[in-house]
């Protein structure tokens, strides 16, 4: 159950010849209404692809008709040519669809700084249009897929209407700066400022916190499509909370599949002044190469932990030293900023997922940032990744 | 050429038996004046270690009569059984010395949460005051490595004065949070207002902008003694220049020892603003495990050199991202933000030394901010330490 799962939506993933692999690297999503509600959330980076520059336009009139995502090849840093393929791309999509290129957000993910084999991929979506489908939402998680082992999909059903999504990428999966495509469909009928909200709220606490190697993409799109299909009108709440637990499915699911990890670690901060603080606190430790080396290795060093929590600024998240308490999966290793149970009692070895809480005693936010450890795989697949 | 080339400066490195391995671990360094100036830098991090809490007090005042570093233990998150550790281990020096506890610097480094064996500790004090001379710059020197492979030392000569400096630590020589230890001694005649702001200045150029894995100590201390035993009394700018080169010297021997690291990679920012966008941008890059990965695996991928360059905020480092240019040893392989010279010309497994310039076309500002590559050595070593 996927992006077609939803009333109103075609898709279709095909093989247009863009990886050397001969895998499917082609897919489109085609929104056939009624209505063609569209919003979507990009990366902050200052240095951006052509297709998110020309999607930004597409989805600023709030209305969506397609969305084409390619694999093998970024289309970043690629100049006036680059847009031109972005633009192209989007042009050959809405002849295809008889709609209007202004309404077709385009997403390419690969390489940063080769240029995009334009010819291919606009032959590519000559096949990619005939095999439109309501049943081809596998086909288009599938062809989106870089180093992903698994397609990344889900489905959450309201009161007669439903939230589909599927994503690519994240972290060790995607070495070419942890590119993460998502799109996102509904028949619910919702008009563009509801579905705007509730996308940026769900994207804001579950895209925005997992973060398995801390380096921010040129590419990263998250789209979000309505049909009104159902002609059934939710609650903004009800629909915000389905839209966020799609976007939370699939955030976890880009961690789990996070490649050369073999954990993935939630920090959880609780006894926050305010949820930023919260945030901050727990991004410092998934960002701490020593903390996930040590993961790596089983080695519940909680050291590593708190010299992290340290390096946040006192007017971030204020908090004493002397009275913070650490956690993992349940023992209190240290209590007070000092060594408490014995870590000799944990066993990081035989779970996957690792749970560190940290107790800041300032108030009474808390936040759960997501990562993966850091792994000889990692470091082997982002050292040869483009030669 | 070390610590005790400075006239009236005496010091000792011997084995205490706080390391398993029985290396030297315990080094005493002794001002005997005629003056006692001190001045001294300490980590930012809020988490800090027993010693930097006590040291912080006795530098306040601008004396400092002896420096005590032990390896083999941190000393930190130890509660205040450790900070009675570092006050008793002033408190012997002090006696044996004939001079006061409020003047004499601790400095620890080895794991975080582990109580001190300060009985040992204490004990070898009584060794190391004995064994104290004005030729032990090198045993002390050697006395407080941990993974170092060499002690580093410098000596810079001034008209008829001169400053003497070692340290020990840095990125992967340290797992244990990268713990930078550094004593430097003159026998120039300053006052301890000069000897600060010499050290500040010096400290903010060179070991502040070396980063070779992003972790902040909670045991970082730099200290520098002044005994004015030359009579000789220099300009504030050549001693402040003197006291900068010492402290650049130690701060490239900490890189190029970086255990594990098979590069030592200069980030050279121009074209900014101002100083302060130079350094962040750099540091962006630095930080990047995507970069660092790339740069083990000898791949000059410039993508991940601009996406890491486009993470930092426009008001902190205004630039037009389509100016972007970027070399790698002399090649510009990014012109305008586009791909340029073929980056096939670079063999950069030839050096250690890699050369990153990245201009960013908006300012005459500059700064250069050095790291290591990130290795299957490093995660190794990290993921070993403690267990």
């Amino acid at each position: 159950m996927s992006i077609t799962a939803p009333a109103g939506f075609r898709a279709a993933g095909v093989t247009a010849g863009l990886k050397a692999s001969g895998k499917p690297d082609l897919a489109l999503v085609v929104n056939d209404g009624p209505q063609h509600v569209g919003a979507a959330v990009f990366t902050s980076n200052r240095v951006v692809g052509a297709p998110v520059t020309w999607s930004r336009q597409v989805v600023a009139d709030g209305v969506v008709n397609a969305v084409v995502l390619n694999s093998g090849g970024a289309n970043v840093a690629t100049g006036p040519e680059g847009f031109g393929h972005a633009h192209a791309t989007a042009e050959r999509a809405a002849d295809l669809l008889g709609i209007s290129a202004a309404d077709v957000v385009v997403c390419s993910t690969g390489l940063i700084g080769v240029p995009l084999a334009a010819d291919r991929l606009l032959a590519g979506l000559d096949v990619a249009a005939a095999a439109l489908g309501t049943d081809g939402g596998e086909a288009a998680a599938t062809a989106i897929m870089t180093t992903d082992t698994v397609a990344k999909t889900t489905h959450v059903p309201g009161a007669g209407w439903s939230v589909g999504g599927m994503a690519k990428g994240a972290g060790m999966l995607a070495p070419a700066l942890a590119t993460m495509l998502v799109v996102l469909t509904t028949d619910a009928v919702v008009d563009a400022a509801t579905a705007d909200a509730a996308l940026r709220d769900a994207v804001g606490t579950t895209f925005d916190r997992i973060d398995s190697d801390g380096c921010m993409s040129t590419s990263d799109t998250v789209v979000l499509m309505s049909s009104g299909a159902s002609g059934i009108t939710p609650t903004p709440e009800d629909f915000a909370e389905a839209v966020r637990s799609a976007c939370a499915t699939l955030a976890r699911a880009l961690i789990a599949d996070a490649e050369g990890s073999t954990h993935d670690i939630a920090v959880e901060v609780v006894g926050a002044t305010d949820t930023g603080a919260a945030v901050a606190v727990a991004r410092a430790v998934t960002r701490s190469n020593l903390f996930k080396a040590a993961m790596f290795g089983n080695d519940p060093n909680w050291g590593r932990i708190i010299a992290q929590v340290g390096t946040v600024p006192e007017d971030v998240a204020p908090f004493d030293p002397a009275r913070l308490d650490v956690s993992i999966n349940g023992l209190l290793i240290c209590r007070a900023g000092g060594a408490h149970e014995d870590p000799a009692q944990l066993d990081l070895a035989a779970d996957r997922e690792v749970h560190v809480r940290i107790d800041l005693h300032a108030g009474d936010a808390a936040a759960t940032v997501w990562t993966n450890d850091l792994s000889h795989a990692y470091v082997h697949e982002n050292s040869a990744y483009s030669t």
